[in-house]
């Protein structure tokens, strides 16, 4: 396997001020190109620094991929560092030079005179424009070793990983194909739903990790292969496997989410939804309205902070005398509610004690989540870690797969 | 200036599968304590990789502090690693045995075999009892070198740090006091607010910063002096003149937020809110309930996704007629109804485009902010860059922050 380094270059990553998220994104890219990731240093504006963490990586690994250091300031230290570690003279590249100042000409800009660096090359190099900004990233070879240099901005190193590096990569280091598939569970713990899955840990090929995510515990397939298609066949019966062991515990896959799950089954249905909640205070109508195009299903919310706000948005006064705010009966009257206000099909009551203190004696954490269709109302009480942000977010996750749930058995039925 | 290097341990790193967070939090609290980190090293679960990687760093530095590998599993190889590097062997340590049994045993369980591992200790290191969890960290020294190790999980880590770690360290190397400061400022762009404060940059003491977050630009103040006192006074004048040239982008200073701010005015001054909103689509009443408490004096919201929600939460009928839902005159509408409606003193409107479609010929990211009060009510307009997720929060912070100028206005007029 072809190996590789990351090099993040900047103080402000040693003086934590920013986190590190482009190691992070490179570390998953360069292993879904097949090339296995050593070492990842930061490493501040300091030339002989930089120059020594590059040689030390040259010499464990093949690919080595640097971000930051390439602005125009004096603080900008990453290609003087490469320089010296290709020990080569930098030259301005004539053409390079016209493109960033038309880039300033562009906005109405006259190019500052230090911009002139970022033209800067040397003979090993081949320097790609950057359509996002003025830092052309650099494509060093020495032996049949790459230094690849990109700014440390995202947006443009995420630009010209994609257009530019990433397709280069997989031409110059064909190798194997990486494939990943994601099984996202709700309901169990960590461990207890390692424990259902225990036997299928410890391989290679497909390797498995379990990940703790708010919207429930996620299961990474990872699958190498000549091909995509027999990575595919390496992955397939893992996860029917896993999908046997853990049965309604699973409720999607990959970039799935439970706003976009419930949301693709609502449009799909010709139905609408529309909610009233009171412990989630307002997030689970904000993660229904993430999703672009939901205002095509979504009626609209009520945030029930008091019970006054619920008896005037429909909910019967006496339900909250008999039972008490924090109930699943008061749960099912504001789905209900919701629902028969905002003329929607389908309707979300949540109510609980999102915490620091307790509510009608009830402790922190206590939740009941009703739902509402043409016919019916149910509820389902659950209760989470009593911290106020895991409550709200929990509420909603569960809130919206309820709703999954209650779309697919009614299809099934019918 | 004594020296400082993090390594995070983790192959699930290598692999792009978490962002290490762990090695951001260290960075910034090792340079509060007066260390200077020179390198952040990320290596895998590999023994070998692990002794080279701290060999080098106590090469260099004289504070080492690693994360990860503290786990019972045989992937969890840290212990291992920095006995090899300190050339001791590894025993038993019965205390640490005895209190990870009783940790097991409080939760109705037994140890499993494979935890024996984490009490573990070597003659040079000092195993620090976990509270949080079963992974013990170590403090070793040699030759007036320290290697701190904790656990991986940020909870623990944190707790860790915060409790044991952090104050040894403050007192082993007393070193000189390094104090902060965040200026926050909202309605300017990154390069507008840095060019007002231009001629701040570029010194040592105080170190100025600038970051765009989420709740706007922020000002970053570092400094150094032999005590706190002597440091206040380093940071004082400048800050003094920022929020002079900056006036009232001012919003806030340090771990203030828009949502905090806001609510410990209308607490102060005895009053109530409510909110009508479509484009943040609940995401304002969201981020008001973030704040413990806020049930005190947030009384609900509607999530008017649709003019008949709209309509149906007191909105008339013809003010959207004559204007259209996305005009200052409904979202003062909306933030009059909210108020009226749910009995509060004060109340917010937001209509606007999320996107990515437009709406009523105007573009994604117009959006108009309503404010109504006992006796009168305003609306502002504005313009954000039309990404759906950025409108939902530059949108909220915004509306929060107008809440905050309002009921400063109030106080100095009456």
């Amino acid at each position: 396997m072809t190996t590789a380094e990351i090099v993040s270059i900047g103080t402000e990553l040693l003086m934590g001020e920013i986190v590190d998220t482009n190691a992070y994104y490179l570390a998953s890219s360069l292993r879904s190109l097949g090339l296995e990731v050593r070492q990842v240093t930061q490493v501040g504006d300091d030339v002989e620094r930089i120059c020594e963490v590059l040689e030390r990586s040259l010499a464990r690994s093949t690919v080595i991929v640097t971000t930051g250091g390439l602005g125009p300031t004096a603080d900008d230290l990453t290609r003087e560092a490469v320089a010296r570690v290709m020990a080569q003279e930098l030259t301005v590249d004539r053409d390079m030079l016209a493109s960033i100042e038309a880039y300033f000409r562009e906005r109405g800009m006259a190019m500052p005179p230090a911009n002139v660096k970022q033209a800067w090359v040397i003979p090993s190099a081949t320097a790609i424009h950057n359509a996002r900004g003025t830092a052309p990233a650099w494509w060093t070879e020495r032996g049949g070793r790459v230094i690849v240099s990109l700014p440390g901005v995202p947006a443009e190193m995420t630009y010209l990983w994609e257009k530019e590096i990433a397709p280069r990569l997989k031409a110059r280091f064909p190798g194997s194909v990486i494939i990943t598939r994601t099984i996202k569970t709700f309901g169990l713990g960590e461990a207890a739903v390692g424990e259902k899955v225990q036997h299928l840990f410890g391989r290679q090929n497909p390797y498995l990790g379990i990940y703790a995510k708010p919207d429930g515990i996620h299961l990474r397939l990872i699958a190498k292969a000549a091909t995509e298609e027999e990575a595919r066949r390496v992955i397939a019966p893992v996860e029917a496997e896993i999908c046997q062991a853990l049965g309604p515990l699973v409720w999607g896959f990959d970039e799935e989410t439970p706003e976009g799950s419930a949301g693709a089954l609502i449009r799909e249905r010709g139905l609408s939804l529309a909610v009233m909640e009171s412990c989630t205070g307002g997030l689970l109508a904000s993660t229904i309205t993430d999703v672009p195009g939901s205002s095509d299903y979504f009626r609209g919310g009520v945030v029930s902070y008091t019970n006054e706000a619920k008896v005037s948005a429909g909910v019967d006064p006496a339900l909250i005398e008999a039972h008490g705010a924090v109930s699943p009966q008061v749960a099912e009257a504001m789905a209900e509610a919701a629902r028969r206000r905002l003329k929607a099909d389908l309707g979300i009551g949540v109510t609980g004690v999102a915490g620091p203190s307790s509510l009608e004696g009830k402790p922190p954490g206590t939740v009941y989540i009703g739902l509402a269709w043409d016919g019916g109302s149910r509820a389902v009480s659950v209760r989470y870690l009593p911290q106020r942000a895991f409550v709200k977010r929990r509420a909603t996750v569960q809130a919206l797969l309820e709703l999954v749930r209650l779309i697919k058995e009614s299809a099934n039925k019918s």
